[in-house]
């Protein structure tokens, strides 16, 4: 039983902190843009970070922090992606160092994170000379979360929170997460940043089980643009608070917390999918009856990927033969004299195609089902029990504004 | 020896004709929109196709039609894909049957080929009723290819063609090509459609081998907008007038043909590149000092196929990080900290990244070479001898204007 808690965000469970301030990397004069959140007991920690082979440097060091399974805090800023920069790494740890001396634990127990440009130094002394006042700017409740979700955002339109609670051992644990995502938003074993807290007791193996188990089917179903980003880190931390038996082993329990992480992580997938840059509508592809869920995730991402469908979708163009287009060129085995598709949203729905081949519909119904602004694309391959969901978004004229000089 | 003609196309090579009619599958009301290449006498010819799993019905009667190695002719409409469609492949058949009774030939010596919407029925009567006009319309000269090559133009806004001439066992011989490209440009193992034609006299394997060989680092190197079309089709007819020794085994004389017909498919890749849909700028990727050809060409591959890199580049961005983001998330296994970026155009060039960080470059500078309308990107890796180009073009507002409403 997972209930939705209306404000609280990494705030939510128990002993958890959080807070943002104006550091001087954002190039808006009053954005937040350097986040902490802390713990006040220690943690298990587990982390999940991009695929991609240029790392950015606070992810190596995060990495090393989090080698033990412990940590207490994460401190994030926007503005400057810290990668691709000769003395990255240097400045990552003195970000871990600034935000342990200010709240005196080990800087060891510090995650870090950044986003926004790649390639241009980042001025530690900013965040140093922020970091008392940052740790001033705590607050355990919602306007800490709160803070904490601006101060990450770059291009992001909207914040992205949430918390719930759920029952492990007899006992309600919370679980919160915020995350930013926007552009070059295409995970691949790992997300944007999302950062996410509970008083859950849970090992940390187990944590990192539960993490890596979700994020395949919600942070890596996202695409925005095909661009898989330098700095995607997904961090959680346990602090067990809640009371609950640890959950140290496989089995019903870490299968409820699991359950319970999914569905914060979905949100959050979903939230950045809406938000993607110059997005206006909200693309949700389920392929169903695939031979097995590897094909089934594959196709679905292949369809949210493709330049052409999104932008027919900006359009509210019923071009179904791009879907179909995108299902073929996927790298996965089906028969496609067998597909389905179908658009649906809050105005109804159409079927568009069946056995592989065009069906007659009414363009105006067609019209009206996408001009809504979330819209389901359902495909149906018939040929097993495979199924998956990825979300997307629709590629406008703002997509290209808002990339064609992101850095001036 | 390699020289350009300078009029002729796939009308330049001895004994070949070709033309192009209006037969009513376009919607513009004169464009036309039914081409035709004829030999006069028969030929050994090659064809590569689309590795989409969805192929439209013309490649697979091409594909028997070529079977035994020969073909006469080539037939091709724009305006309808004849994809997805119930009756697609006795549609495809029935168009090569129109061309074989107007010319007095074997049905089994026509390839087809059909570009435009997928998914909707392509009405076979109006290519019949149109293929009389279309033999009368053959020319061989200069005029035949024009039509030809104008007639399979959809979204394109410039005609691609050339023709040259080179020496192959003491003959002059020449070869010719048209071809159309623009969007759902993404060839894998095919292109979009592009029809070559030559005098020498080449065997049917030898002329694969070449096509094939050539494909790899032409066509598919082309990206505009990482769509694999299910139309990709690339013929080419040899018909031997040109009187040389037929070449039916490798060696020099092979090479010789493979280097010509290189440089044709090279120019009419790139020409694709240009017109992508809503392009202002060709963007060239070469990648230098690659551990080997395989890694040079995934890398450059996914730069020129980067959504965010290509949005810069409209904005005359010098945003290399998008670059060493792209090169990171490729498929391949390279060393970041040796690679370095510059940027060059008719405007001089830039240096923007060296050994995996930052350099420090005049914006000033970077926006004039940026502000021109071909850039290239030039890559060094140092780590071996592999290179590669790519080219690709920058994602602009009216690429998503295009594509937002193109059935209608």
């Amino acid at each position: 039983m997972i209930t939705t808690i209306q404000t609280g965000g990494v705030c939510a469970p128990l002993g958890f902190s959080a807070g943002g301030v104006h550091c001087g990397l954002a190039k808006q004069p009053d954005k937040k843009d350097l986040a902490l959140i802390v713990s006040e007991v220690p943690c298990a920690a587990a982390a999940i970070y991009t695929r991609n082979k240029v790392k950015a440097s606070p992810l190596a060091v995060t990495k090393a922090h989090l080698a033990d399974g412990t940590a207490r805090a994460v401190i994030c800023n926007s503005g400057n992606a810290n990668a691709c920069s000769a003395d990255g790494e240097a400045v990552a740890r003195g970000m871990c160092r600034a935000a342990a001396q200010a709240l005196g634990i080990s800087p060891r127990d510090v995650a870090v994170g950044s986003t926004g440009v790649i390639g241009q130094p980042l001025p530690l002394e900013k965040v140093a000379a922020a970091a008392p006042a940052l740790k001033a700017a705590l607050e355990d409740g919602w306007g800490g979360s709160d803070a904490a979700a601006r101060a990450i955002m770059t291009t992001d339109l909207s914040k992205k929170e949430l918390a719930i609670s759920f029952v492990l051992g007899g006992k309600t644990c919370r679980l919160g997460g915020i995350a930013k995502g926007s552009g070059m938003i295409h995970p691949n074993m790992g997300t944007m940043l999302a950062f996410l807290t509970t008083d859950a007791a849970v090992s940390a193996p187990m944590l990192q089980k539960a993490l890596r188990d979700v994020t395949e089917d919600t942070f890596n179903m996202v695409s925005v643009d095909g661009d898989t980003s330098t700095n995607d880190m997904c961090v959680v931390l346990a602090n067990g608070l809640a009371g609950n038996p640890i959950v140290d082993a496989e089995g019903p329990a870490l299968e409820d917390f699991t359950g319970a992480l999914r569905a914060v992580c979905t949100h959050l997938a979903r939230e950045m999918a809406r938000d993607g840059e110059g997005a206006t509508k909200l693309l949700t592809c389920t392929v169903e009856g695939a031979p097995d869920t590897r094909t089934a995730r594959v196709l679905s991402k292949s369809v949210i990927c493709s330049n052409l469908f999104k932008a027919a979708m900006f359009g509210a163009d019923a071009n179904w033969g791009r879907v179909l287009c995108a299902l073929g060129y996927a790298d996965a085995d089906f028969d496609i004299s067998r597909t389905g598709v179908c658009f649906a949203s809050a105005a109804g729905s159409v079927e568009v195609c069946k056995d592989g081949a065009g069906v007659p519909f009414s363009e105006e119904q067609a019209k009206r089902v996408l001009g809504e602004k979330e819209i389901d694309i359902r495909v149906s391959l018939c040929q097993g029990g495979g199924s998956a969901t990825a979300w997307g978004c629709d590629l406008t004229y703002d997509y290209v504004k808002i990339n064609g000089d992101y850095r001036s």
